[in-house]
């Protein structure tokens, strides 16, 4: 039954989300929220979405988030620092309450559009460096929307206990193309292979074709 | 200490907040989300942040909440309906986790400037049609606020066991000017006195100076 929104950035981890649920899914959620990789990741999200036959929306919060807070992942703050993706210095790129903002505005949605549940590709290896993903969040997060809707929205977060490793796993089975997915922060035109995110990627897809992180 | 934000629609509720906490108050954030009200809202919450000398910005989600989200508070839905405040129909006027949403992008705000807590002018009146007003969803919502930030951001409701006419009661105390706030629904030039936030209004203000309803 087709009930659930999934929030959907267009990077693998909530790429493997979407053909996971690809069955429950009715709505898929982009935002742009003024960073620096948000066109690349929006350019992959629109093409799956488009290829599963999913609805999709991009919204746009880059007045609010671009222009009001501060973090190195925007276009208004400095440069990404290249390292690994759970040193302290990746803190600089962690924006305030995204996973906050992003699920309030798609459990409203979801009350609005008649859906049951909203999918987020939360994973286990999120933790060290964003507050905002830990369980410790999602966890009263999770009842304050219940507790919030008149239909008792719930999130349903399926990777919190695994790795991004698992994660591409479960995404080589399901055939999901990652070389159409998005990861580096910087959002050039390719991937560049050193800062935190493209280091995880390449470690979660060690021994796929290596075109998927070029 | 200068350490934290309200939520500041120009309401009455959150005018008396403003006046009562206005030592601790750094920054006052009013959201425009398309209703017919924001605009007569917004205006006396520039009027009064500006007599206080308290920081103020306004956010925008008319594009989100206005386009996307389905009330007849907002400009895109029907007639404001008339009727008491706590009847069934006023659930027509719920716009879906508006609190949740408000709340999410201050926790983010409050955290990007450095601030510590949040400041809510939510009260016991509220629960009886809007989900995300009561202690349900509040209390979990704060502990994932806490959880969700590296500066444990609080979020703070004095008034959440105590009624409007409570409020009013504290708001004369403090010599708060109502008439330099807003309530009407439906956004015209004057109150019309018949939509359930005007009831509750006038209510509310029962035995103040009839001016304060017009």
């Amino acid at each position: 039954m087709k009930n659930s929104l999934i929030l959907y950035s267009g990077g693998m981890d909530s790429t493997v989300l979407l053909y996971h649920k690809r069955e429950e899914i009715a709505l898929a959620v982009s935002f742009n929220y003024g960073s620096k990789h948000n066109d690349r990741e929006f350019y992959y999200a629109a093409l799956n979405t488009k290829k599963l036959g999913i609805e999709h929306v991009k919204l746009d919060l880059s007045d609010i988030i671009g222009k009001h807070f501060s973090s190195h992942l925007l276009k208004t703050g400095s440069e990404i620092p290249d390292g690994h993706y759970q040193e302290p210095i990746m803190k600089q790129t962690v924006v305030p309450f995204r996973n906050g903002i992003m699920l309030s505005i798609a459990v409203g949605l979801a009350e609005s559009k008649g859906l049951k549940q909203i999918y987020l590709a939360n994973h286990f290896g999120d933790h060290a460096i964003y507050p905002d993903c830990t369980s410790a969040f999602i966890e009263p997060f999770k009842e304050a929307a219940k507790a919030g809707t008149y239909e008792k929205i719930e999130i349903v977060s399926p990777y919190v206990s695994i790795t991004k490793r698992d994660i591409a796993l479960i995404g080589k089975d399901l055939d999901v193309p990652f070389k159409y997915t998005w990861s580096c922060y910087k959002g050039k035109e390719h991937h560049c292979g050193k800062c935190g995110t493209c280091v995880e990627r390449k470690e979660a897809l060690e021994g796929f074709d290596e075109t998927v992180y070029t």
